[in-house]
């Protein structure tokens, strides 16, 4: 599905490549008009649901100066390990040049590399001359006076951590959020919304007293895949993997429950859905543990949410190169708090719900997002563009607009065109606008997922119970 | 009140200064818990004004390839007259430097700013030292592999004009909105978030056939405060305005209209709001025509909204580097379209809304912002932190969380100071769980405004109804 969803996102404006104009330029993408509305009501719905967790939300600039990304480890560690071939000119991470050379060997550092560099005639994968050129890459985008793009959200979060604990009033477990950009200057960008060089992230930084990695109770939910790196893939409710010791504390135990019930309300299906456990040598240089909840498009597991233990790594490491102390008083005794942070890779999961929605009818595809996540929730359509059915038919949306605001008129083509078109949006309903409407004031309301169509007076639509039942509440 | 309201904003958690433990940058801000909600609120008023006018919406990325920038014409001219002081290395604008020497002659350009330091000995406003050195100082932020950050977010959507238009079906007007964030490497930032270098836009880019620069009909609306650049300011309706030809277009004139509403609805006072043309050589590179609407903070008017008809000049630009056509047919004639440019400026929007909207009471302040904007909408107090209040009132917060996302728990301090925190970050009401209410089911509803208390049941509390017409309807 994952090339029928690219073709669908660019035909119908979810998202396309930047800059086509002058060329496309990779890692780049814009979101379209049905793509920004989607891509709102996804962050909303994270939004909302750190809310309820009376999280408390943040938000810092993208353009961040050296000494944060000194004292984060981002400068001296945040690199791959590139391969330029001399005579193409081609960079290449060298984990693929490895690949396409059938070698297993994995280089643990840039010393590494060049070993086995020197030891095998890697050949470039573009021209087949043989690489010599390795070195290391730092992902960061660097700007002019000494600023960087920040990679993650994240550290904006820790350096602010003194004044959030103040405005908590020094309460734990303190919940932060924040939405917003990362910027990578990956190497080689790939498969459209998977590895952009500029992302959507949604953040969450947990911060915990050490002695005390508890939360809201586990309460019993659906059986849920996990992958822990003891082996095996499997189902299981969150609470026996807790219980059983397969996910390390209470806390971290409650984000993996908490993301999955997320993303199934996003449209992510639970079925292509599983959580998989980091190997030790797998982890991010910060990370104690780490979880990430991948989504299966095709035959392939991408990582969309990742859920990782950071420990006091990085508050240490900004209390070490500011001065500024870190440590809290709390209860009788002193620490510096523990992170657990479920990071929400917003792209990622707007191409894996849009891939797993996607059905066919009759040839045709059917979008079938939750209602509440779709860019439109109604389309109004006259019969015909005839006077006195368009007429009545603006009345009706502009009406229906009082009451919710994603509603589209449309006017164009056949109404089986119509259908077809907000079927394949993703539109959960469809009003007609016919003669029987100018003489009984009834209209036909028909269903994405049913194609099932009533007849309904126009006097239940234009009421806000209408709305929240059909969408809202469903 | 612009002092206080920075105090206010930062001791509360509204924003303050970004990488303060790392001693702070110039011009970056962060918006801390009450910010981030307020800002949502912002942007949301700002997205759902503009889907009442079937606006679409558009997302592209901040990190931006050079010839966009070459097109735009932003790398040749988008860029300040800076002096250095070659003693103590300050660089300012120049024309600080001119006022503080009390100079009143403006260089046109670079080669008449030189005239002007030949024949003035120019005092650096720091240390006294004469300045010689003068140089054009590009605003945009360099970003490694030849990229920029954006200084606008319009360009995003000037490239994607045929992309957007197919999408629209080549209907006119075409009203294009993005929000996101721009970028400009001002030389001296200041007044916290009245000259950032890294901001929050809303722009809109309305496309119109230039020979039918009409929209929507300008209804009647309250006068309005405008100063046009042939003279005055007084008040008017905005429909006289056009009737009169003091507003060149009557699309023009609506969006003037709706800029003067969604500022209202967003905070912004009538008596301290008001629309200021544009001198001519005032103008931007790419404007025939501007009216600023600019908020009154203390005795100085900020703008915080920029209205500018950019005709077909960046349209024009960006066919003739990309080689794209820019040319449409509708109607039976080709055109390039006119473009009609509303751009919020969130941040100094929220400056000047607390800004204005802070009263005294009793000593004390009191944020009358619109309910509608407020971070929470309610808060919930237990009387004291005795068991039987404290779980009482934990119900009621959970339950009124399932209404509305908006309510916050606070138990600490005595009511009188709770109010007070309350009125000071404008939460509209606080209903207290005493022990009147584990008698017989009622609350004090307490009101921001009015400072009014009544008894009031659970169950009149816990219903949709009571939120949307104390909150919504309001």
């Amino acid at each position: 599905m994952y090339d029928e969803t690219v073709e669908l996102a660019k035909r119908r404006g979810f998202f396309w490549p930047s800059f086509s104009i002058y060329g496309g330029f990779a890692g780049l993408y814009d979101y379209g008009p049905l793509g920004v509305l989607l891509k709102d009501n996804i962050i909303r719905t994270w939004k909302e649901s750190y809310l309820c967790d009376d999280a408390i939300f943040l938000d810092t600039p993208n353009v961040t100066p050296e000494p944060v990304f000194k004292a984060s480890g981002h400068i001296a560690r945040f690199s791959d390990i590139a391969a330029e071939c001399e005579k193409c000119k081609t960079k290449s991470k060298l984990e693929s040049v490895l690949s396409f050379n059938h070698i297993s060997d994995i280089p643990v550092n840039l010393e590494d590399a060049k070993r086995i560099v020197s030891e095998n005639k890697l050949k470039c994968p573009v021209c087949g001359n043989i690489i010599n050129n390795v070195y290391d890459f730092n992902l960061m985008f660097k700007v002019s006076g000494d600023y960087y793009l920040r990679p993650e959200t994240a550290q904006g979060i820790f350096v602010n951590f003194k004044l959030l604990n103040n405005y908590n009033r020094g309460k734990f477990p303190m919940i932060v959020a924040q939405q917003g950009k990362g910027f990578r200057n990956e190497i080689s960008p790939r498969q459209s919304l998977i590895r952009l060089r500029e992302f959507n992230q949604c953040e969450v930084e947990a911060f915990f007293d050490p002695e005390n990695l508890k939360f809201k109770e586990l309460y019993e939910y659906k059986k849920i895949k996990i992958k822990p790196n003891t082996g095996g893939e499997f189902y299981i409710t969150v609470k026996e993997a807790f219980e059983k010791g397969l996910i390390s504390s209470q806390a971290f135990a409650y984000f993996v429950l908490k993301t999955q019930i997320i993303l199934e309300n996003m449209g992510i299906k639970n079925e292509l859905l599983r959580f998989r456990q980091h190997d030790p040598d797998e982890r991010a240089h910060y990370a104690a543990d780490s979880w990430d909840a991948e989504a299966l498009i095709d035959d392939e597991w991408f990582e969309i949410v990742g859920i990782a233990n950071r420990t006091d790594f990085d508050l240490k490491n900004h209390q070490a190169s500011s001065g500024e102390p870190m440590k809290v008083k709390a209860e009788d005794h002193e620490f510096i708090p523990y992170v657990i942070e479920p990071s929400y890779g917003i792209d990622r999961i707007i191409l894996s719900l849009l891939a797993q929605s996607m059905e066919k009818r009759d040839n045709k595809n059917v979008l079938k997002i939750p209602y509440k996540i779709a860019p439109y929730h109604f389309a109004v359509f006259p019969l015909m563009k005839k006077e006195n059915l368009k007429e009545k038919a603006e009345y009706i949306y502009n009406e229906l607009k009082k009451l919710d605001k994603y509603i589209i008129y449309d006017d164009a083509g056949t109404i089986g065109k119509r259908y077809a078109r907000h079927d394949e949006i993703g539109t959960p309903f469809c009003i007609t606008i016919d003669y029987q409407t100018l003489e009984d004031d009834t209209v036909t309301l028909r269903s994405r997922d049913t194609t099932e169509q009533e007849r309904i007076g126009i006097n239940k639509i234009l009421e806000q119970p209408f709305i929240d039942s059909h969408i809202y509440k469903n």
